[in-house]
């Protein structure tokens, strides 16, 4: 039993091979180049594929990028990145059309090709708010229609163990596995450290924090993402 | 209503792009370079759109190939073309690992990003015996997979016409509507003319007889269709 991990280079992501690897099942790592503002998180996710012993494999997809208009994520001239937590109306700028499905399907395309018999995604329960493609009935439907797919010729499982965990329980399985958080990549922006300001850098700070696990990061604006909590809470007491 | 038709520039997909233009709500073709054998067909989508006015799209993929081994239409070096007729078990080697599913993923993507609100795939019913992803069960599957991932973001709709239509009726629509058969390439050799031997090529010959529709065109073999036409219901009679 091998399993392909999708692997961006995240927290996430980087998790799970390692949780996959310490039960003997990881294949190899797959990563996507689909014309994010940096690739800076790939580093990472081949550093993680070396550590582990696997192959690394980076799919190709910047020319698909021109035609998914109107995410912060690859159109880097028209959309700023926005700053503050995830929950917020304006982080639905930062959905790529259709982005997990894609990835999805040509990871089963290529676990079918290379003979692994399952795929792993790193989606978790603090995704389900913003984005549809990372909600359990997406993963439900996917595997059914993955099953249809393949029919009679191949069999491929997708595995999603963080589906009803958040980022907090992540960050504590990771600490138990002894995954180093300081070769993991969050940030939108790209920088030479992490922000501490855009919704994916304030989600991975305040997840630490209620993990109670020590953070490893380099935030440049160390305090924002306790404001940023601390606003969305009131916005949530006064909904 | 627009509607984006996913066009290979075989006889089937260039039927469809007129029969959606013929109800006006043709928006665009989208093609895709996924490592084929030849390129053939994609001269004959781009003639397609601009014989229909609309812009034409090609996404490349050709990164992705490498990984999606064993098929004889990507993986030229290792695997040759089989020849007889597409119920033949040989045919299975002409299946390229989840092609629709990664196709309709990328189409939808490109469609909820572009603003389009259907997609238009030209499965029909002949494919189903070996290509599970051409199976009405996986449309319908797609299509709620779908819906789960863009859901209240985007809709796009999945339009598949020819689904319970063999190539027979595909040509006799295709007839009705003027298409211009000649302008369609089907072989998966990519010679100067069709090859007329290969499970594509008596496909197509056979659906133009039995639509009683005539044949324009050139195959190098022009016999070779109806002994593996014979041979198969000989095959099917003894079984």
């Amino acid at each position: 039993m091998s399993t392909l991990v999708i692997c961006s280079g995240g927290l996430d992501s980087v998790t799970l091979a390692h949780h996959v690897a310490a039960h003997g099942r990881l294949g190899a790592l797959l990563s996507f180049h689909y014309g994010q503002r940096h690739c800076k998180e790939l580093v990472f996710a081949k550093a993680c594929a070396q550590r582990l012993h696997v192959p690394h494999h980076v799919i190709e997809l910047s020319a698909v990028t021109p035609y998914l208009r109107g995410s912060a994520l690859t159109d880097a001239a028209n959309v700023a990145v926005p700053d503050g937590h995830y929950a917020a109306e304006t982080m639905k700028d930062t959905v790529v059309p259709n982005r997990n499905a894609i990835m999805l399907t040509i990871a089963f395309g290529v676990a079918a090709g290379q003979g692994w018999d399952a795929v792993a995604l790193a989606v978790h329960g603090g995704d389900h708010f913003i984005y549809p493609d990372c909600r359990p009935d997406f993963i439900d439907a996917f595997r059914i229609m993955q099953d249809k797919a393949l029919d009679g010729l191949w069999s491929v499982g997708l595995e999603a163990p963080y589906l009803s965990l958040d980022k907090a329980g992540i960050v504590k399985q990771g600490a138990e596995l002894g995954v180093p958080f300081a070769e993991t990549w969050s940030c939108y922006k790209g920088n030479d450290i992490h922000c501490g300001r855009c919704g994916t850098c304030v989600e991975r700070a305040e997840a630490f924090h209620l993990a109670g696990v020590c953070d490893p990061t380099a935030y440049a604006d160390k305090r924002f993402w306790k404001k940023a909590v601390a606003e969305r809470q009131a916005t949530q007491g006064a909904a």
